[in-house]
């Protein structure tokens, strides 16, 4: 790793914090969702990178609710920038390749108009009279800078945490501007405790009598004390339990000697101390309280149903991310969205990333490593409209350990014998679901075959992310819980190719594909098969299945032995209609005729409701 | 429920905030641990029942930060106290059989000497001169506040959070004077999360410009701004995210219209304005300081081995509750403590009790329903020397819905036809775990058959609730993670029964049992039973075992389906030593010779490594 990179959290958020860039004036003034208006706006932003002729490389990032323009560095010389190891020539977000920029937030304090920025009705700075902000105000007013710099369509916006609030509402308010949109470590609206926890920062900042009711700035004076409590606190809720423990523990009672009126008995209180001082330094209280505000008051919908009414006319490709041990803008959340959107058919994929490091995980380097090629794989599919076909030089990301495997293993990886088979039963142009996608291989032949539609569930990062990079669209989703955010007869087929034998709730998951589905295709390996019964009766060996290689009766991800005539019973009971049953000898290639609960290794059933 | 009862832990935190009780003053002055003393100390604390003439019956309850002496109410027109559900004539602490009494804390402001008693030195109030002080010297005033009052022993300690650490110290440091400790949602040493909410809490106070150094109470003033905003602080770490988001979501923007200085946009703010604001009435800024303190210096050790010298030497016997829900001192902070006593050989029993309410979980009525009972069965098991064994009439407990009995499933359940031949195989005397303990059954007929040194594991509540009634010691754990807790060699016999087919992770469950144990005793259907073989031979059948009633393929908690011929190939493979098989027809109960492998239905091993 490059050693002038920022390697924390802490570097980047003081990463170039006083570089402002260049600037855009607004034509006219701007008027506010919630009513109020400002005369005049300014909007400082960076870029990097060069638009192209056809103007349409354009990619936004939004920055987080402390962050700034600022997002990578601009040459050798330059300070890192929050997102260093995303953007930049040769990385993900590719300015060799892409035109980049990002733009301070309306009512921050980084050079964009905010509440210390003069108020030309009075000529002094707003201070505590800049009017209540929104989400979607300060979209706008990039919306709007944006066309004042000729730039009519986004390829991409990308964001992380407030930044994610704002792709959210790019992709809504704005989705006719923008091809692909990627929120990142975010949520449609805050938890009850994010939300309680802003409003104690707020409580500490606005009680400070240095607030001064927010007029400060006219006595020189600022809320150092309650500015730097709200800071703690934040930086409380940015880490997870286990990274501060981690980060803490073995000098507990140990801390840093820094110069503070606050208590430094513990490491991790002059760790506190030392963020809250500097960020009074770098930060304007008035510009805290609006933004979390903003970010309070933001909300996309709690139920489901008001949800989707949000997301349901966004013309979008989405692509969400978010963290396992983030407790802040918690994975839930962003199921949310993601379910909203699949249940409105809209394309969409889904990456809840492994990561002890908590809501900060979506700026440290280790895991923009992980997450990066897949946001890189997706701009270069929207630029050029290609998808990377499935070949024998896949990336190594397909050797990672996967996580969560257990609820959906698949000990028949490299013998797949019953792929063609299963393509020959579906109709062409099905749309497809595939659940347990693996990497995506059935989809990318469907694709080769011309079908459109497609879509994958699986609950292995690799397998995800390796799907993904292929071009599907694919969710992060354990099917073992049902399949709630798809829509009755939202595919023509749902397909489970050899996964049956490793679900721990085998009778949902069926139930769930034929409503779902008009088909559902299952294939297994048939446990009746003639060998297996041998196995069992004349070697009184524990059966195992046809290409079950490597495994023994103790460690195999296989749990159910279904044969063929309990798979059967099994459709009867349930009232699933068997409309096609193929029987396969896969060693010899053949369909089996005779007695196949004896003579075949593998089936397939096409059932409906 | 009796309407006059508290139902939410508001309430229960404010009942009979002003009832002090009675007094003692102790004999001479108190050194403190960390060096300073205390001239004159006074315990202010309540008590209820009655001391038996054996002076046996004695129940010590402690008290968590913001509670007080209060635990229960005295009488019909008496204010409930914040542990009412658990303390009282019939309750689980049942104030018919126990002496209870609970003392307020040293340091804290309910009567007890603390920051607001007067220094004799000076004759004004400590304020900030009250020296810092720890757990220990809580404990040890109120170890000699009993021996004044002529308690020298008590039956035992119970108490939640700060009063749980008083427990913790409690079966340390004074075990001799104790039979029975229960700490409850409790940790050794906070974690480092847990340790910055402390940090910012008192940054804020300190930092009011109406603190003054600590020596508010000369100018009649408070800190109110700091105090209320440490307790808002506080009220979010009692609570779990999904207890929040059910309390305040549905009404997120229609706050309580209360009077405050603080923010009041969103229901969850005016609920910890409130809370802020009503703290501050009754509670005192340099308590809250010093007992804050207190509870961040507290350490019983952050390594396992530093842990196992801390609980070395206590003859007590132990049982600590947890919720699975409680961020603030999460069960895996509870189950290092349990570690520990395990590892030093100790009667513990341990419980992770599901809720979703977070911290405050062990002031709930509804929680409070579910482990006072076990609380409840074991003061009379230590009252009375005699545990309740098994018997048809077993309590309702037995019929609750499980948690996480994936994990250890037992189809068994009412047919153990294993279970005389397992106690043959037994020597007398030994010392057994047994893994996947159910309900206790063949613990108790170990015990009664004269065992002592038996000790349970399961996973779920229920069963482990019902294996402690029975007076067995129990901890919840799951051993597909190994059993790193025991030491070689612990147990004479570590006993596998009619388990192993359910098991993930078969091969490091077998491992560890002939680590922990000199002798491992598994029992497990086999699955090349004739009856099996032909099942599936004949007529196409996925296996089913002898016993497997109302289960099918597709639903059966088994995962593995060893034959004996499989199950002696893993044994040779892994190492294991098999000093006696056992092969049953368990239909005809007869032991079987000639061919097992087809003619048993069960097979009993017994393993060394």
């Amino acid at each position: 790793m490059n050693p002038s990179l920022p390697t924390s959290t802490d570097d980047v958020r003081d990463a170039g914090a006083l570089r402002y860039g260049q600037a855009v004036a607004l034509d006219g003034s701007v008027d506010l969702v919630h009513g109020g208006r400002l005369d005049e706006v300014t909007v400082c932003y960076e870029s990097w990178g060069r638009l192209n002729a056809a103007r349409d490389n354009a990619v936004l990032i939004c920055h987080a609710i402390s962050g700034d323009s600022h997002a990578a560095s601009h040459d050798a010389e330059d300070t890192p920038g929050w997102w260093e190891h995303l953007i930049g020539p040769g990385k993900p977000v590719d300015t060799d390749r892409f035109f980049v920029i990002c733009m301070n937030v309306l009512g921050g304090c980084r050079g964009t108009t905010g509440p210390n920025s003069v108020n030309p009705a009075t000529g002094r700075a707003y201070g505590p009279d800049f009017p209540a902000i929104t989400l979607e105000d300060i979209v706008d007013v990039q919306a709007r800078a944006l066309t004042k710099l000729g730039i009519d369509r986004l390829l991409a916006v990308v964001g992380g945490s407030l930044g994610g609030q704002q792709a959210l509402v790019w992709g809504t308010r704005h989705g006719v501007r923008v091809r692909l949109v990627v929120p990142v470590a975010t949520a449609p609206r805050l938890s009850t405790q994010a939300l309680a926890f802003d409003v104690v920062g707020r409580n500490a900042i606005m009680s400070d009598p240095a607030f001064a009711g927010g007029r400060y700035m006219e006595s020189g004076g600022t809320p150092a004390t309650g500015l730097a409590i709200a800071r703690m606190l934040g930086h409380i809720t940015y880490l997870s339990r286990e990274a501060m423990d981690q980060k803490f523990e073995a000098d507990r009672l140990r801390p840093h000697d820094i110069v503070t009126e606050f208590e430094k008995r513990f490491s991790v209180g002059s760790y506190l101390a030392h963020q809250g001082n500097k960020f009074v330094e770098r930060f304007d209280a008035n510009s805290y309280v609006t933004l979390t505000l903003a970010m309070d008051m933001f909300d996309m919908g709690r139920e489901a149903a008001s949800l989707r009414r949000a997301f349901a006319d966004s013309p979008c490709r989405w692509l969400l991310l978010s963290f396992s041990s983030d407790w802040l803008f918690p994975p839930r959340q962003s199921c949310e969205v993601v379910d909203a959107l699949v249940a409105e058919g809209k394309r969409v994929t889904y990456c809840e990333l492994p990561s002890p490091a908590g809501h900060d995980a979506f700026l440290l380097p280790d895991e923009v490593e992980r997450y990066g090629s897949l946001i890189g794989a997706r701009l270069e599919q929207e630029l050029l409209g290609e998808v990377r076909t499935h070949g024998p030089t896949r990336c190594a990301l397909s050797d990672m350990p996967t996580v969560r495997s257990d609820s959906s293993p698949t000990v028949f990886a490299k013998a797949r014998r019953d792929y063609d088979r299963i393509l020959e039963l579906i109709p062409a142009g099905s749309r497809v679901l595939d659940l347990g996608c693996g990497e995506g291989e059935l989809l990318s032949r469907l694709r080769s075959r011309g079908h459109e539609g497609l879509m994958g569930i699986d609950v292995a990062e690799a397998r995800i992310i390796e799907t993904a990079r292929a071009g599907h669209e694919v969710i992060d989703h354990d099917m073992n819980e049902g399949l709630p955010q798809f829509a009755d007869g939202a595919f023509d087929v749902v397909l489970l190719s050899q996964t049956l034998q490793a679900l721990p709730n085998v009778s949902l998951v069926l139930s769930e594909m034929v409503r779902v589905g008009r088909r559902a295709v299952v294939s297994f390996p048939n446990f009746a098969f003639w060998k297996i019964r041998e196995m069992l009766y004349k070697e009184g060996r524990s059966p195992k299945s046809v290409g079950e290689y490597g495994y023994e009766w103790h460690n195999t991800p296989n749990r159910r032995f279904p044969s063929i005539a309990d798979f059967e019973d099994f459709c009867a009971k349930q009232g699933l209609v068997v409309h096609r049953a193929v029987h396969l000898d896969s060693e010899a290639g053949e369909e089996v005729a005779e007695d196949p609960n004896r003579n075949a290794d593998l089936s397939i059933f096409v059932l409906s409701r």
